[in-house]
Parts: C-alpha cells; sequence; structure tokens
C-alpha cells in the first residue's frame, strides 16, 4: 500500500487543485494558500472551495468540491478539525488522490479518535493524507506553492522534508537568503499517513531533487526508513537534522538495549550504516545542502590544502582530522608538484604554505599544478589576508579554476579577512563556488562530499545470511508460550544457541560414575561437577560441587565425594544426577544482542563486556540484516576494539567469530516473530581461531499479541 | 626581568616613536608603517628614520636615531635582517624601551644565531624585543596603529595576541567587517623576548581590554603562563584557539606521559584547570568575542529558553547540552511565571513553547516574565519566522528588553528565516545585542559566558600542601647520581614515596625463621617469600618462592622449604636472606604520574590503569599545583570515575587517598629539581577509608645538568 511510485507524482505533479477552506480575507491560511498557488505560477487549473462561492484572486470560487467538472488530483484542506472528515467525503466522491490537511488540532493536541477515523476513511477511500497539521507542499517541478509561507520560493535542486512546520516555513526564507533553490519542501506533520520514508523513495528517484534534506524529530516506520535510506544514499546525499540528541531532547528509550546508550545513539549509529550525512544544526545543513548538488567527486582519499597562511593551515589540518578527511604527505611527486612551479619550497608538506607573500600568479600556478596532478583527489584552497594578497584577483583566479576543473575534481576554498575579502566570498557564493568564511564549515562541508563519495563508492555488499534450525527455536518458543512465559529458562535459550551454531558451554547429566567420566572425557578436562536436586538450593553449602577436575581419577572422586556430602547434608533429597560442566576459560567479556527496536526493527548491538557497556557506554548499534564486511565494521567502530586486536603483547582475538555471532543472533531474531530480545552476556572472545562461548543468554518474547 | 606592568605600558602608549627604514615608496612596508602611525591618528611624535633623510606623510626623515632630540619609547625596525643589529646599537644609544622588529629572516628560517645577538645585546641594553618576524602593534588607547596591516582599525574593547602575522592582519579587516572594535592587537612572531604571556599579564590588568583572544601555536613559556591565566581568568574572559589540536597539526610529544594521549590533551585540559575559554577555529572565537565584552553576567546556573517553534527549541536543548548549560524544570515557580501571563500554557516545560502562533505581545510577556523571575538566571529566546511571526516588532522587542534589562541577567537571541529575519539580525547585532542566525552558535556564545561566570564565582582555593621529608628524597637521589643513573632503583623509589607517606607494600628481609615469623606477624598475614640471593636468578624455579602464607607454621615450613630447596638447586650459593612481602590485594588499579612538562611546567596525570589509559586514553592532567577541590575536579573528568565511585554494586574506593597521592607526588617532583618524572602504575584504591598501595613506582631524573 506504501510508498507508490507512480501515484506519488500526483503530489508533486498534480493536474488540478482545490483548497476547500479558500477565504477571501487576506491574512487568512485559506487566502495565503490560494494566493500562493496563483502567485507561484502554478500551470494546471486551481478551485478554490468555500460554500459562499463568488470570486477570488480571479478564480471562481466552488460551493462544493461537486461543482468542479475537471480533474482534482490534490485538495489542500484548511477547514476547522471538525470540518475535516466531511471535507474527505466530498474528495472521495471526486476521486481526489491527495488531501494536505493543513488544519491542526488533531492528534499533536491529543485527539487522537478523529485522527484515527479521517485517517481510516482516507485510506478506505485511496485517499493518501499529508499531515494533518502541516503547512503545505512546495513542488518546484509544477511551479506548485501549496503552502501558507512565504510566496516567494528559489526553484532550484535541493528538496527538504520536514517535521516541523515553523522550521519549514522558516527554511523558505533562509535558503532565499543563501541562495539554496528548492526542488521541493513538504511538512509532513502528524504523518497519519504519508511520512518521511514515503517522500523519501519517491524523491529518491526524482531527477529534479539532486540533495534531499530531511528534519526530523521522531521515526516512524524506521524499518522501511532504514531500508530506503540505505537505497537513496547510493543515489543522493541525504542530510539529516535530527533533533533530541540530548538526554532533554530525546524521549526516555524505554528498551533495555536501546537505554543503555540513549535513543539518538540507536539513531546516529543507524544513519551513519544508512549512508546518511547527518547534521547537528539547521545552518550546517544548509551550508552543505548548497554546494552538494552540484559539486562534483573526489577521485580518491588524498586532499591537499594550499593557503598563504601556516596558521589557517594549520587550523584546517586539525578540522580534516576532525572531519576525517585524509591529508596525505605520501602523495606521488607531491614535493615534484610544487617545486616545479615554485622551486622556493623546498619539502612541500600538506598543507602547502605558500607564505604570505605569495602572488596571485603563484597561487594559480599550485593550483593548477595540484588539480593537474592525478594523484591528488581534491583540493582545499585557503587565502588569507595578508599585506599582498588581492582578495579580488583571487576570486577570479578561483572562479576561472573552478569551472575549467570542475568535471575533473573538487575544489573548496576559504577566504579569510575584511570587507574586500568578503564582497569576493560573496561573489564566488553567488556563483555557487563552494567558499567558507571560516575553515572548519569549509571542512565540514569536504567532509560531507566524501561522506556522499563514500556511500557511493563502496560497494554494495549482501546480507551475511547463516543456516539457523528454525524449527526447534519454535519448539522452545512454545515451550515457554505453554508456560505463559515471556522468557526462556536457560536451557531453552541455549537450544536456541544450538539450533544457530553459537558454541556453549557444554554439559551433561550423569547418574553414575562412569558416565561421568564418559562425559568429562568427551567434553574434555578440566570439567565442574555439580549434583541436581531439586531438593538442594544450596549447592555449595551442601558440598554438592567440585571444581577443576582434571582427570579421570578426580571425576570418580568428586562423584563420590558429591553423592556422599548430599546424602549427609539432606538424607531424603531425590537426587536426579550429577551435572558435569566444561570448565570456561575466561576471554575477553564482550556482549552480543538483537531486538526488535521500536523505531527502527530488528537491530543488533554489540560492545566489550561490563564496564566497557555499563559506564563508558562504548557500543555501537546496526539495523539488521547485516554483510559481513559491515558487521566487522561495527565491532570495530567500538573504542575499546584494540583489546579484540590484542593490546599489551596479547594476541588477537576471534573477531570472525564474534562477526558471525552477531550475523547468527541478528538472524535467529528475524526468524522467529515471537522473539523481542536476545543478549549474550558475556560472550567470551578466544584468541583468533579459538572461536567464541556465549557464556549466558537472556531471550524475552514479545508481550504483545504473537505475530 | 619579565612582565613588568609599568615598562610595559610604554608600548601600548609611547611617548614617541622611531619607524627605522622608514621609505618613501608607497607599497613598501617601512611606507605602509609611517603610513598607518599618521592615518591612525598617533597623538605623540613619529619619528621616520631613514639614511637618505628627506620628507615623508608630512614629516621630516631623520638620517639616523641619534639626530632625534625628543624621547623615543618604541622603535619600529623594518630593515634587512643583516641591519637590524645596527638599529638596536643606535636604539640603545636612545634609551629606546620596546624594538617591534618586522623583519623576518631570523630563527624561523633557521637564522637562530643572530636571532640570540639581537636578543643578547637587547637585554644587556634594556631594549624589550616584540618579535622578529611581526607585523607590529596596534594599541587603541594611544590611537597606535604601529603595522602593516590595513590603516583601518575600528577601536573597542578586545585585545588580541596572536602568533600568526597572517591571521592578526586577516583578523583586523574581519573584525572591522563582524563590528567587533579591538582595544589592541600584538603579533608576537618569533618570541624572541616578549612573549603572549608577558602581554596578557599587562592587558589583565588594563581596563580597556575587556576580553583577550589569543591565537596560539606553541607554547613558550608555559608554566609561567598557567600562573598568568590563572589570575586573567578571573579578571575577564580569555578566549584562546590554539592549532595543532591533531596530530598531524602537533609535534610529536617527546615525553612519556604527554605522548599517551598527546600534546594537545594536555594543553586543553590545562587551559580548562586555568579558566580559558577555549574556541575551535576563529570564527567562533569571534562570534564570543563580540559580545563576551558587554554582556552581563548570569546570576545562577538555571537557564531558560522561550521559543515560538518547538523544532528550534529542540535543537537549542540539544546545543545547551553539548555546551553545558543547564536547563533546569525544577525553577521555582516556572509553571506559575508563564501560566500568569498565558493561561492557555498548561504545563511550563522548558523550553517554554509559546507555538507559532504567538503575537509579538504575548511573546514580550513571557519575556518579562522571565526576565523578572529572579529564579530564572538567564534567558535565551528563539524566534522562527512563521506565518504570523513580525520579526520586526521582534526586534523592537529585543532591543528595549534588553536594554532594560541588561544590569540584571543576560539574554542572548536567536533567530531563524528569510530576509525579513537576517535584517533584524542585522540591526540588532549593530546595537551589540547577542543575537545569532544559528541556535548552536547562539548556545556556544552562552557557553562561553557560563564559563567566565563559573571562573569568576569558583571561590578560589588555596593549593593542598602537604609535609615530605626532603632530606631522605634527596639522599636518594645522591645514590643514583653517584651511581651515575638517570633513575631510581625499585628499593630508592621506595624510600621516595615513604618519604611522602604514600603506602607502598611491607617488605623485610629476614635472616632466620623466628626473624621471618616476626615480619610476617608485622606485616600481617598472608605474606609471601623469596630468596635473597644474587646467585639465583630464577627463583621460582629455585623453588625459593612460597605464596600466600597464612600462619607462623606455615612461614616456618616456608623458611626451612626456601633454604632446603636452594641449597638442592645451587649448593655454594650465597643466600643473604629471605624476603618477607606482604600479599597485595588486588583492588581498581590506577595511575598517578607527575613530570616537567616541557611546555608547562610540573604536570600532573591521573587515569586508571591498564587499557583505561593505553587504549582508551581517559586520562587527566593538570599543572601543579593544586588545590584539594581541584585534584578531586580532575580524578571526576575521567570517563571511568564511575569505577571508583563503585559500579554494579561495589563499594565506593578511597577517592581521598588517591587525591592526597596526586598531591604528594606533585610535591615530591616540586621538591626536587633532579626528578623529572614520577610514575606510579599501579596505584592500588582499595574501598572507602582503606587507602591506596602504591604497587609499582617508577622515577627518572634529569639528563640535563642538574638545576
Amino acid at each position: 500500500m506504501k510508498g507508490n511510485q507512480d501515484s506519488m507524482k500526483y503530489l508533486f505533479e498534480p493536474r488540478g487543485i482545490a483548497v476547500i477552506g479558500a477565504s477571501q480575507t487576506p491574512g487568512k491560511i485559506g487566502y495565503k494558500v490560494v494566493e500562493n498557488i496563483v502567485t507561484g505560477g502554478y500551470r494546471e487549473k486551481v478551485y478554490p472551495i468555500n460554500p459562499k462561492g463568488g470570486e477570488m484572486l480571479g478564480l471562481s470560487v466552488y460551493k462544493q468540491i461537486a461543482d468542479v467538472d475537471g480533474t482534482i488530483d490534490v485538495a489542500v484542506v484548511v477547514v476547522p478539525a471538525e470540518l475535516v472528515y466531511g471535507a474527505l467525503e466530498e474528495c472521495a466522491k471526486k476521486n481526489v488522490k491527495f488531501a494536505i490537511i493543513i488544519t491542526s488540532g488533531f492528534a499533536e493536541v491529543g485527539n487522537v479518535a478523529e485522527e484515527r477515523r479521517i485517517t481510516r476513511f482516507a485510506r478506505d477511500n485511496n485517499i493518501r493524507i499529508i499531515g494533518p497539521n502541516v503547512f503545505g507542499v512546495y513542488s518546484a517541478v509544477s511551479s506548485l506553492n501549496a503552502t501558507f509561507g512565504p510566496g516567494d520560493v528559489t526553484a532550484g535542486n535541493v528538496a527538504i522534508i520536514t517535521q516541523s512546520g515553523a522550521i519549514g516555513i522558516a527554511m523558505i526564507g533562509k535558503t532565499k537568503v543563501e541562495g539554496i533553490g528548492l526542488s521541493a519542501m513538504i511538512s509532513v506533520g502528524n504523518k497519519s499517513d504519508v511520512d518521511e520514508t514515503d517522500l523519501l523513495e519517491y524523491l529518491t528517484f526524482q531527477d529534479d531533487a539532486k540533495v534531499v534534506l530531511m528534519y526530523l524529530e521522531g521515526i516512524k516506520s524506521g524499518e522501511r526508513l532504514v531500508e530506503v535510506l540505505r537505497k537513496a544514499t547510493r543515489k543522493k546525499p541525504i542530510v539529516v537534522i535530527k533533533s533530541g540528541r540530548s538526554s532533554r531532547g530525546a524521549q526516555a528509550a524505554a528498551s533495555h538495549t536501546g537505554s543503555l546508550a540513549g535513543e539518538d545513539k540507536v539513531f546516529d549509529d543507524i544513519a551513519r550504516q544508512c549512508g546518511v550525512i547527518r547534521a547537528e544544526g539547521i545552518q550546517e545543513a544548509l551550508n552543505w545542502c548548497k554546494f552538494l548538488a552540484d559539486s562534483p567527486m573526489p577521485t580518491g582519499e588524498d586532499c591537499v590544502i594550499i593557503t598563504n597562511g601556516g596558521g589557517i593551515g594549520v587550523l584546517t589540518a586539525d578540522a580534516c582530522e576532525k572531519y576525517n578527511i585524509s591529508l596525505s604527505d605520501e602523495v606521488a611527486d607531491l614535493k615534484k608538484t610544487f617545486e616545479d612551479v615554485m622551486p622556493s619550497f623546498g619539502s612541500a608538506k600538506n598543507p602547502i604554505d605558500l607564505t604570505g607573500g605569495a602572488s596571485p600568479e603563484e597561487y594559480d600556478q599550485a593550483l593548477v599544478a595540484a588539480l593537474r596532478n592525478e594523484n591528488i583527489d581534491a583540493v582545499a584552497c585557503l587565502g588569507c589576508q595578508t599585506g599582498s594578497f588581492d582578495a579580488d584577483r583571487f576570486a577570479k583566479i578561483a572562479e576561472e579554476r573552478y569551472a575549467q576543473y570542475r568535471p575533473v575534481k573538487p575544489i573548496v576554498f576559504s577566504l579569510f579577512g575584511g570587507e574586500e575579502v568578503e564582497r569576493s566570498i560573496a561573489k564566488l557564493k553567488e556563483k555557487g563556488i563552494p567558499v567558507f568564511a571560516d575553515v572548519y564549515e569549509m571542512t565540514a562541508f569536504l567532509g560531507a562530499l566524501y561522506r556522499d563519495y563514500r556511500n557511493k563508492s563502496v560497494p554494495s555488499a549482501e546480507p551475511a545470511r547463516v543456516d539457523i534450525d528454525i524449527a526447534s527455536i519454535d519448539a522452545a518458543v512454545a515451550r515457554a508460550r505453554a508456560d505463559g512465559r515471556y522468557f526462556l529458562l536457560a536451557q531453552e535459550a541455549q537450544e536456541v544457541m544450538r539450533a544457530a551454531a553459537i558454541a556453549i558451554p557444554q554439559s551433561r547429566i550423569a547418574h553414575s560414575p562412569d558416565e561421568a567420566v564418559r562425559y568429562a572425557e568427551e567434553i574434555g578436562y578440566p570439567v565442574v561437577m555439580k549434583v541436581v536436586s531439586k531438593d538442594i538450593i544450596h549447592k555449595s553449602d551442601a558440598g554438592g560441587v567440585a571444581l577443576e577436575l582434571v582427570d579421570r581419577k578426580e571425576v570418580l572422586d568428586a562423584y563420590e565425594a558429591i553423592m556422599r556430602n548430599c546424602r549427609n547434608y539432606k538424607a531424603d533429597a531425590l537426587i536426579e544426577g550429577i551435572q558435569v560442566d566444561e570448565m570456561i576459560q575466561s576471554g575477553v567479556e564482550t556482549i552480543v544482542g538483537a531486538r526488535q527496536d521500536g523505531a527502527f526493527g530488528p537491530t543488533v548491538m554489540f560492545g566489550l563486556g561490563g564496564v566497557y557497556v555499563e559506564v563508558l557506554k562504548d557500543i555501537a548499534f546496526r539495523a539488521f540484516p547485516l554483510s559481513r564486511e559491515a558487521t566487522l565494521n561495527m565491532i570495530g567502530q567500538i573504542d575499546s576494539y584494540p583489546l579484540l586486536l590484542g593490546v599489551r603483547g596479547e594476541a588477537r582475538k576471534d573477531i570472525d567469530e564474534v562477526a558471525n555471532t552477531i550475523i547468527k543472533v541478528g538472524w535467529i531474531l528475524c526468524s522467529c516473530d515471537a522473539i523481542s530480545d536476545i543478549e549474550i552476556n558475556p560472550l567470551a572472545v578466544y584468541d583468533h581461531g579459538e572461536g567464541v562461548k556465549a557464556v549466558d543468554v537472556r531471550i524475552l518474547l514479545r508481550e504483545s499479541e504473537e505475530a
């Protein structure tokens, strides 16, 4: 039902539009919307609807939608909340495809029932709803400004999806000021039907949108969003501002795994996984969107900085580390490149410092040398206003070389100084050349460009798959259900582990000394032995436990001793047998989990055990399924990763088996709808080649209706 | 010799100035400097000096400085490097107090010898040098622009000290564009004599400088800088940009402790300790300086956000967490405050959301209510351009209320939207009202203001002092020196620990079974025993070690066994005795260190042992000495601090004793010039009240001449 590309087209390119609740009083929303549509240059028919009839802005006002002859694909609804249902009934009769419900007073003020009622009616009658509680939709392709925001929108190639109406309206004005053109602006409001994912899916394949900017507060259909984002970011840059980074801003995460690090951490990890370019604030996002649409792609990871000031060069190098941009001195023939141009350079180090006295010609020569060198993949060119710096000449050179080398590789500029410099910045910006007054802003943009480049250049990998014995998982779950439990017993959880071939400590129950020896030899020495008896709760007190048994003789002695001790302890105890357990070797303790996340659906998590996760919040999340590469990348993300690589002379741990375990628990979760939560804590990780062991496993079931 | 307030005054307010190397050719530096001084409005006499004589810019050119009759406090030197020494000779004869040596070609290009020569000459003749390799000095108090930078400087109350000439010149232009007035701008160049510390010390007490901005690349006299910064930040905000945050930017740290986390980490910790407001880049620093000079102080920690858009409210709350600003819902009568104004609010939550439809009057009422409420200490007022938002009215209200409540508490504004909004921002900015287009920028400024507030409101605490037996430390060091060693032996290091009453594991050497028992009983069971013999290297192989001895009998048996085993192992071994050691209880392993830092002098460090420091770089540094509070603050700074508080049901550890140990090692370092490095690793920390134990101690001595 969701996300139909063909039908969504009618929202952006409607063949006729009605405004239900049109008003002849300037200043009213019902007037402003009609005015914006008319003055915006929409070329198809516009039908203002108002029971009073009459005329407005040169258009006939229809008393009801049924009176209209032509096709109406979109109806903008601005009547009071209690009249919206009736308006939709009218729309249904006229086969309207989209209702943009600007009207507020629904779920956002607690009126959930009415919102459900209109949504149900719309669904039953094939009407898609935008909103309610939105400011409208702007679509450049049809010159349609169906909003009550500013009438003057600059058309261009940035599409914006916003969950905040106020921010959306303000962004229309702000983008105009900043010279950013919009291909579309959609306010999603209460998302009773169409949400950011539906829109993103459409915009991914709409050529006019070269960049998509999303302002999000909460996620609705996160599992689908993940899927759509993964595809979208391979096609075009997706910049996301998600508010609620802070604990105050964010709603308390209800779920266990998520709450370990707070919900934003989950979002942040998954957004990165999907290739999202996440901006902290609006200004930063707009800075990126302005130039991302038109910028050429880097050809590789090696950037070079050219500067006339050592100070701003070092500051830029600092910023490059922050934004994950590689400044290599190892670029082949770096030295030669610049020596050829200016012999006085001596040893060329990156940043290339032309020094304060550099003439515009020298600047140009150095810039051209860098642009021509095939081993340099992107260039950052800095200008600091010194005694001899000519900002005007610099701007001319920048413009010329940018145009000339645009098809080849990206150049970004930063200029720092007084009025002259500000004028040059404004001039270059106007021409769409990426220039910034601050080196950190410049480098942040270059970082965004590199995120986009890496999204597109990494080959897409298939999710890793594993064989799972689903029947035995279902059987374990069924037993818990039959017992009325929402969790699995340790033994059931171990069955689930076995069903996915995740190694667990071995354990058998022996009923004779000989059997105990046989089991011990199957398991391998040393072993641990424990009495099995419902009548003996405190096994140690009863002398019912024996540790570290290293050979046949010790097992036989222990068997006898345990039986004797327990009889002495409680003569009438029913002893079911003696459990022979593998003695667990200590390894690096890690935590592997999988859960049905409220926002994102199946997610997996990984971290080092104990304080690393609990105190240091050193943990990584991913939406599942995952490729093997992505799983290894997830493991490598945690700060304590060097512990798995082996520090202080220790051997490398079995990282491959950790990855396998993450993939396995992910598939267990995905194979069995009844399971909501799996946590292996600890998963002991041994040296490379020696595997892992799920020492303790906790599995929870959904408490709601079974899926 | 350094930092004399009285003499430094002549640099900023000279009673006469000469330009040695004045040129009649426009475009030359020797012309530009004279021109800037003349057009800048300097009221005292200016003497261009050039052997050719003549006239320029209405001034007589003197052939040599000796020809001048009047007083010359400052000489600006622009002659070629090889003539600088001669120029200084002339200056000396004329009792010139400061030489601003613009000339480059000294240490920065490897010409260290000539720089030393001129510096020595200047020192011997009571001339202070600025530079060489600078662009000059600007001083508003005397309308003196003795630079070759822009002629048009806006006078004001921000003083800038810069290590980069290019950045300094560009900042003159940039501050003008941004409407920031300067009280002074000094380029320190090669810092052959006067450095940032000398200047900062003067500016701390110069009333015209309300804010000091420093751009630093390296630190020269860090120990003094720390001392001066500590005083300065209690008087006025000190904003510092230090480049070289990144490993690429930073020089490799040579020293052991420093290199654990990279040099910038040491700078960052110590800057914070001194109350520095550290900016990442130049734009951020200027944003702060613009308003810091004139802003009122918060009256406490409780901030309130007022907004007409939920979205920008949440983004601001996110930013508040990032910049360490407290948004409390607990503010007394918060709800009542806003309910009284607008009953429709219902429950007032912070941010206070007036919603998109708020009228200017409602905005004003809410703002006034917040400003009048004594329990609200600072207000952030946000405006988002919605349908009904009137940016012009907003600006008027903002201006009026800002002026009215300026003496009472700080208000910061952020406006987001189109052209109308941008105009309002420009208008407010011009009037010196802190307004920002981006909520993150606004909040970063508020964060800077709070740094300043906290610097000034925390009572200054005396350094904690401890008694140390300096004589026995000196004796241990003397023994090492006599041996030609640059490190102390374990036993010597233990003597040093004892000299400061730092607990170490107890250890005695027994020569008879009875003596062993006596020692064991003095130390307390369990004990460990080891043979002491130069002839037995592998004590364990020889059976010369006994662990976990819990009573008299076991000690007697062990004594006998060790003697027997060792005789069997090597019949002719000379056995000096048997060492009886305390068995160390395991505790939380920490690292405590103290060292003579190359840049900052005596510094102390603290972190949790092993991977926490080595892998996670979770470590804190401070310049020493430290107050008790500051030491506890240092301990609390590390991410793994909760481990000391006790996690997972464990008891709180003896944090007080950790603090004592840090203070003690700091004083050991400071009491003995020969010691360069002390590291206790691990310092075992036990439960609260049970102390700490320095398990392993490493002490290094200076390798250069003894101080």
